[in-house]
């Protein structure tokens, strides 16, 4: 018998056991041996769930799950961060399994943890955690093997890219669509990490550091989120036939690396201008390999609890590597290099003092225009000098 | 030492010698062994290639690589059906690992040779044989481990999808585009099995099978190319804002499934639409996973040695599990419920007999128009009685 221990039993954890109950008889198939949800911690043992679960297996106290003999993969869906971290750790170091969906444990703990679950010859899993039922990190990790990676990018979260794509579809406000978003369940209550680019981020530092083979953290990135953007903005962009998306990219430059969360205008017709509402797409350049796009569901309830099945499947039937993925090659970061051409709007700015930057003014009050190629360091200096209000930064 | 015996060096043995000699060092690590090939069996041992090789490891025959106790692994690229089956065969009964790209060999005995390797306890690979450098055969087996696959469909040719691209961009006619295609190398000079479907048809039987858990085979699947396709056509679907392209599909109807490789006018803006020139993509629907889309290089010498490579990692780490993935499914062909709206013209046909189905009327001489939703069985009936010139029939 194969016993999970689940660490949380929110959205996830839910679709993980409505899926191991749902498919018993394939799963002991594969497997040649029954798989079971033995304990699940919760914070609350009484709360009504969604997926029903036999009281009995509910537990307040880790230790129950970690000291249980017959538990050998530990399933985190806890959502937390400093806790879900310990309870990892923790696991790893008394021998059990760990699959995860927590992004921001990955990235906060990629290294720590992938060297500790290495160093004890167990697995440490989080193909979930990016991407969400998107195959990602399994692919990613053949891709690495032997070519050379030299970009990854993509629309990683749902959440923004819903509330982007009723913006271009309804012409609706951020604060309108993000409220609808709200009701609708594909933003949280505090949508902070999401709208602010976070979430991108961390999803962006783990296929960086992995695709890359060095240590790209969250400080190595650039972070723009959407929360600045207005209806006039994308109106205004949907004029010069483009439709804003929030997107993660690390690509090679010069001697080194550049990565970034930004919002951009990509062109209508081109392929990340499709990807819509709250699917995600990514997109992996290799030597060998060529240009790879994946498209899938990047969140929800069995997507993930989908990826999180078929790390655990990997464990019991060895299909991974258990060395580590991630490589220690010396990576340098030309961020300050990043140049582009750019839309701004800036809500008190003049025209005098950006003369030098625009090649196409496309608004007076608030003044929006689309700049010559600069460099993004050099545009956020004189933004940061002339414009006291509020203002939005697009990349084109 | 890891040993490989290569069946062929065309395209894709030349790539995957190119690979195997460029990423030596990186191999060794993550093989913790050498991988090399060790001998090359061919027709001409004198011919000139791109990519040069020791004359030493080229020989005509094949048994002095069969025989080579220090080869554990034997890729098969050699393009031909009946001889390269004959080597699998032997190869595998002989207790040796196979990865093959040769999808017709794959199409043909795929029962019978994952069968074969199941009970002989070794592997028998085929990630190259779908979709060239895009992981596809790999996360299908993941997700058909315990999703309920409802639907897989793709442009799974790079050269009619060249061809379409062509003549939707440049309003050429299909000979002329043809003849284009085949001067840059994306037609073979012979291109039957190319533009008469057959190629899809292959691939859409391997990832039926796979998808359905049970035997789809070529004769399964109804199978029409592009070869009738007329400048006309083209023409007249994009005014209706569609774009053609050649599109394989297995989707579950009724009791049982439907299976078609036809060319297909799908609207502009819509996914498959934007797959252009020789790029192929795969979207598979599952009940956990959802919509998943892959999008890659559909052939060429390093994306399909990629894939080769990949799979012959995959069998000396042992990541992929040694029984077949073959279900055994019992399924009901519904193909003659498949029921649609098409696109007819019909080169010397009159409007009259086709009256009770025409919506539309496009073009006069010859008679192209749109029908109302019909079985596709009763349209090819129709046209058997009444149509003796050409005539091209794309879904909408």
């Amino acid at each position: 018998m194969i016993g999970i221990g689940l660490l949380g039993y929110g959205t996830v954890g839910q679709g993980l056991y409505k899926i191991v109950s749902e498919r018993r008889d394939q799963l002991s198939y594969i497997l040649s041996d029954e798989m079971e949800v033995l304990r699940v911690l919760v914070r609350d043992l009484d709360k009504k769930r969604d997926v029903e679960i036999d009281k009995d297996k509910l537990t307040l106290d880790f230790e129950r799950i970690l000291d249980d003999s017959n538990i050998s993969i530990i399933v985190e869906v806890t959502g937390d961060l400093e806790k879900g971290y310990n309870y990892i750790r923790r696991a790893l170091e008394k021998g059990k399994h760990v699959v995860t969906a927590n992004k921001a444990i990955v990235s906060a703990y990629f290294e720590e943890l992938s060297t500790l679950a290495s160093n004890k010859g167990v697995y440490f899993l989080y193909e979930a955690s990016v991407g969400g039922g998107i195959p990602l990190i399994k692919p990613l990790k053949d891709i690495i093997s032997f070519n050379e990676v030299s970009s990854i990018e993509g629309i990683l979260n749902g959440t923004c890219n819903f509330i982007l794509t009723k913006m271009t579809e309804e012409g609706l406000s951020y604060q309108d669509v993000l409220k609808e978003a709200q009701r609708l369940g594909y933003a949280e209550e505090d949508p902070s990490s999401d709208v602010e680019g976070m979430d991108t981020l961390r999803k962006l530092r783990i296929l960086s550091t992995l695709g890359f083979g060095g240590v790209i953290t969250e400080d190595d990135i650039l972070c723009d989120g959407i929360e600045n953007i207005s209806d006039l903005d994308i109106k205004l962009l949907k004029g010069k036939n483009r439709v804003v998306k929030l997107i993660a990219s690390t690509y090679a430059f010069a001697d080194g690396y550049c990565s970034i969360v930004q919002p951009r205008a990509v062109e209508v017709g081109s392929y990340f201008a499709n990807v819509n509402l709250a699917f995600n797409s990514i997109g992996i350049r290799g030597n060998y390999i060529g240009d790879l796009k994946l498209f899938g569901s990047g969140a929800g309830m069995l997507p993930t609890a989908n990826a999180v099945l078929t790390d655990c499947i990997d464990v019991v039937l060895k299909n991974q590597n258990l060395e580590t993925p991630l490589r220690g090659k010396g990576l340098k970061n030309n961020n300050k290099e990043i140049f582009g051409r750019y839309y701004i709007r800036l809500d008190s700015g003049t025209e005098e003092a950006f003369e030098d930057v625009i090649i196409e003014k496309l608004h007076e009050e608030p003044l929006c225009f689309l700049t010559r190629e600069i460099r993004l360091m050099d545009l956020l200096d004189k933004i940061a000098s002339y414009e006291e209000g509020a203002y939005s930064i697009i990349g084109l």
